[in-house]
């Protein structure tokens, strides 16, 4: 046996139980053997006796080794031999598969590993989309609110809560949406849950079953094409235009589909708005067929020009939207905050599955947002954005406008977080996204988006997330890499 | 048109705007009809004509209206007249799914509702099993960290965050998974989730496909039951006794099944640990097979003799165990913390899979967890608990047995939260597990959690959530409810 290392971190005891416990793993001490005393071992070692004592009961306790009373300490001698066998390779300091063997994993993996959703965990760089300005987020309201809630800890407060989530937050947020947002609920139709990507996933596995179609606007958002792709869903590209999704093309293409995913407010990425002849079009033909529509309001809030453009949800009589919310663009990400508002006959339904697929929401964070909306620091913040964003917008357009004189052309959007930039038919977007990528400017391409044949392409600039200069700094970056790759051409 | 209510609290213009949108919607105005002009309207109402300008302007950027230059404002000519109809119904404040149509939705919808895992919401009763003391928990320390961490907030802190989970709060849990649970692994093989539950959902989904067959201890967990299930898992229930499942009885009954589902410290809910031989057989017959093992580790800090038992995942040297674990019962239900050790091979598979499902885990609550582990609080609790729980499990075990002198027999228990209560073959223990919680006592029927047909009864009593003279007067209303059982029969 070992000699025990009186230099290591490991404590002795611990040694001592490790060195006895693969002895046998690795059949140095065959199944029957008869241990030393422990107090001869005691002295062995130079430990106290104690300290054998208790590596020998914690081996025991796991069955390594029995006493036999009167006789002394043995390697348990039910141990089957032949299992021990497995055990003789030492091991490196984390295991591996064994090489060659590819394990076999369920077919949502390749679909997962398609997608490249991971996102980049650094600081924020020009152009990200989507990402809100952390710079003015009103942190010192926040850790007032988080501190007063702290102070007021109660063993409810720690304990298991509802799975749809807060009555409080479901309550602020409900009037919210209503009066903001133009959706139409009662608040015990709304789930609190960790994401919009959390919400798409919830209603792929409430209401799909593998093989039903899927209609997904073209282009469109990846986390729905993941979310609903892994629930087995044959997705169907519907194409987008100036007027949003094109129902007659879906209805044409597969009029018996169980499902369409679309973001009527503010398109993802293209930013055109759903019209209302359509809104009326796909409502009709989702009461008609029996379809669920996904709707994802993901950046609603921010619209430049008037308030906020009403949901599809309030326009929908027959109970078949699920309106679809985050709070990661209005406030922050790492909130890891969503909502879904779920149609009055399917709580039940959908109350199970959020329970069995992570329990509930948790609760420090959901009291600290309840408060937050309902002292109306919430709205307030989403104001102050609209400002900011319209003038980084701005600043945005002026620098595109200053560096490509000659087009491509830029317009001021009036909604969003992004706007896109256009490019020839024949560029190759995702190798220029990649190029910037590598001066540290995330821009990603529109052909990223495409489930067929990218029939635009373009950059998307978000101009939300970093400060003025930042934008420009981004643009004079953008402009070299665009004319170096003319340059090459 | 409706008549302004000055006494609402709906703003004029935007009950102008309902106003206008409900008309059209019902066909009261129907599409190419000339709205009278703003100043009109806005004399008729009383209102500012900017009131009523902006009603018409978000009305028109919705699609509504449209104005034509130098003739004035129209409802949207291009709104088909057909799906108008569909709007004529006057909704409730929350609408419903069409009465007598069933919506339809996917199998795994009766799957999730049939295991009614809602749980509670209400303060803690004697004897929830699993519900730590919430009482204990040192509030002041981790108030202090949370302070701490919410005066350093930083744009990173608010950003989006690595799918994985913080690389601190990894690093610090490692480590104490490898000295205190004898788990080996590298600390970039953590992945941390909201529970464990969402544990066993992501590896349902990254390991099974539909009809394969997964091993269920039986008697076993309901919530892996439930993700296992909806993942379209055939489950195959294998009896459990004094050594834990039955491994041999398992590859009898299904030698070709891809999983198994396993708490081997401390078997739910009969409390048995997983002996030394089975464990062995166990890994054997997975490396052979190919099979995975999902090793449930729930409890297994509160061992009440010598040091907690170590893990199955240690013994493990084919990369075949997948070690789930969770703060729920360490720390608090609330915090919405768990965590899975996936073996090195697969680290990529679940990486995409777990950032599909909602993103990544919530920023502040884990820097807050990191430094409680990291400064050693973590560890002092868990010493603290075992220490408090052993003192409750003896007052409920002294409680039980002067309350019934005559039997059931009732014994400490040596690890766990909870003790089972065994009753007779013939016992209804569901029955008696419903009238208990008419007064307000939780004791889950062990029936409950058979697949198969109960082969014991009984009741599962946890001893940690509640104080003493809770255990004992849940005890007493206990003996009052089976005596009148017992009167009944």
């Amino acid at each position: 046996m070992l000699a025990p290392q009186r230099e290591s971190s490991v404590p002795l005891q611990r040694q001592l139980y490790d060195a006895i416990r693969r002895a046998i793993l690795e059949g140095g001490l065959p199944p029957g053997t008869r241990l030393p005393s422990s107090r001869g071992l005691a002295a062995e070692w130079g430990l106290g006796r104690n300290t054998v004592v208790n590596a020998f009961e914690q081996l025991a306790a796991e069955g390594y080794l029995e006493s036999r009373i009167g006789s002394g300490t043995y390697v348990s001698d039910s141990l089957p031999e032949e299992f021990l066998q497995v055990q003789k390779d030492e091991p490196g300091p984390s295991k591996v598969e064994s090489k060659g063997q590819l394990p076999v994993l369920s077919r949502r993996v390749e679909w997962y590993a398609s997608l490249q959703m991971t996102p980049d965990p650094e600081s924020p760089i020009p152009f990200s989309p989507g990402l809100p300005a952390l710079d003015a987020f009103p942190v010192e309201q926040w850790r007032r609110i988080a501190a007063r809630q702290m102070r007021r800890i109660t063993r409810s407060a720690l304990s298991y809560g509802d799975p749809r989530g807060l009555d409080a937050l479901r309550r602020s947020l409900s009037s919210y949406l209503n009066t903001a947002r133009g959706v139409r609920c009662d608040w015990r139709q709304i789930l609190i849950l960790s994401s919009s990507q959390q919400a798409l996933d919830l209603c792929a596995r409430v209401l799909l079953e593998p093989g039903e179609k899927v209609w997904m606007e073209e282009p469109g958002y990846l986390g729905a094409r993941g979310a609903l792709g892994a629930a087995g869903a044959r997705l169907v590209p519907i194409p987008v235009d100036d007027e949003g999704i094109n129902v007659e093309e879906g209805i044409g293409r597969a009029p018996e589909a169980r499902m369409v995913y679309v973001t009527p407010s503010h398109h993802f990425p293209l930013g055109s708005m759903l019209s209302l002849g359509r809104r009326l079009a796909l409502l009709e033909w989702a009461s008609r067929s029996g379809a669920w529509i996904l709707e994802d309001d993901y950046d609603s809030e921010f619209r430049y020009a008037g308030q906020p453009l009403a949901s599809l949800q309030g326009l929908d009589e027959s109970g078949r939207v699920f309106y679809v919310g985050t709070f990661s663009k209005v406030l922050f990400p790492s909130l890891r905050l969503g909502y879904l508002v779920v149609p009055e006959a399917l709580l039940d339904a959908f109350t199970s599955a959020r329970a069995l697929m992570d329990g509930h929401p948790p609760g420090f964070t959901q009291r600290i947002l309840a408060d937050f909306i309902g002292e109306g620091h919430f709205s307030a913040h989403i104001r102050r954005m609209r400002g900011l964003y319209r003038r980084r917008m701005k600043v945005l357009v002026e620098a595109l406008r200053e560096a490509f004189p000659e087009g491509p052309t830029v317009a001021p959007v009036d909604s969003g977080m992004h706007l896109v930039l256009d490019l020839e038919k024949e560029a190759d977007d995702r190798a220029l996204s990649r190029t910037l990528g590598d001066s540290r400017i995330d821009a990603p391409s529109l052909s990223r988006y495409y489930l067929a044949d990218p029939q635009r392409k373009g950059l998307m600039l978000g101009f939300c997330g970093v400060p003025s200069h930042e934008l420009k700094r981004g643009t004079s970056v953008l402009k070299r890499v665009l004319e170096e790759q003319a340059f090459q051409d």
